[in-house]
């Protein structure tokens, strides 16, 4: 990764971080949110589940629902029950979850393959890589990075932001309301 | 994401994930981590440009050199300083690093486009998404996603791993020998 230019390191707040951090750098959050992925939305489910103490389930549960990780809602067969989902913005989450259960999976001494395994509905076939795509859906390595400043960039390119792709990219699955209109 | 099969919730350490924690969770840790990615690479210009006190930097610097993810060595220029350098395995976490990152741009408040802006080499333009790959280079959405026993699988992905990606997949760029190799 080369870097013409250095991200302003003190102010971690300007990019936005610590939410992020903070929703899943915990390792209890951390473990609800796995299990959130996993379809547990019950707090007796976490509860047993988890092996995790009454009391930090319900304070990490409410941390999450703060952070709009988790919407908290009556369970619909069962008014009196409540319910943990998770919202889009926790859904979101899942590249970094991922990212990391992939850096573990390549680490671990003694790895065997996973049981069970996450795969593609589609193809059944055990999920590739969570990888850093460019503008044009090309998988880059970190020698392929660097940071610039914006004044650099194409005229094109001045108003883009990190993490758009070109529309029409092959393979591109998004939930836009474009996307499923194409679909049809 | 469906789940026909729950991973074990409870065992952590089976699927890796706290080392990945331990290293990335903790904030001077990942600020430490970012400012590497940025370039910086002595003691001296971790402590001035972190704001951070200067046990606290060579206690976590040391994490990250147990952990394997930063490399300690002399600098090449002047011997009688160190430098700390992000092994392989520390480039392996920028994919996590890069979702926390695009989560947090996504959903900070009143976000405007960053400046300095990473990246890729190539086009100088802005990189695309951290993604989820299928197998074949697909880009997936949590809806794409299923939890599956590994009995499950077709024959041909029996002994396969999550994080693989088809030979040949357009675009898909790897640091392998073998890359190396068919590059030339």
């Amino acid at each position: 990764m080369g870097s013409e230019m250095r991200e302003p390191l003190k102010d971690l707040n300007a990019c936005g971080l610590p939410e992020a951090l903070e929703v899943m750098g915990e390792r209890w959050s951390f473990m609800i949110l796995r299990a959130s992925f996993n379809g547990l939305h019950h707090f007796e489910e976490f509860l047993s589940e988890l092996g995790i103490a009454r009391n930090i389930l319900s304070n990490r549960l409410g941390r999450l629902v703060d952070h709009g990780i988790l919407d908290r809602e009556p369970d619909p067969d069962d008014r009196r029950r409540i319910e943990y989902r998770l919202t889009e913005k926790g859904f979101d989450l899942l590249p970094a979850m991922l990212a990391l259960r992939q850096f573990g999976q390549k680490y671990v001494d003694g790895f065997v393959a996973t049981d069970p395994v996450l795969v593609d509905e589609r193809d059944r076939m055990p999920v590739g890589p969570v990888a850093i795509l460019a503008h044009d859906g090309r998988v880059l390595s970190h020698a392929d990075l660097n940071m610039v400043a914006r004044a650099s960039l194409p005229p094109e390119a001045k108003d883009r932001q990190e993490g758009e792709l070109d529309p029409g990219t092959r393979g591109w699955i998004d939930d836009s309301e474009e996307a499923a209109v194409a679909a049809e």
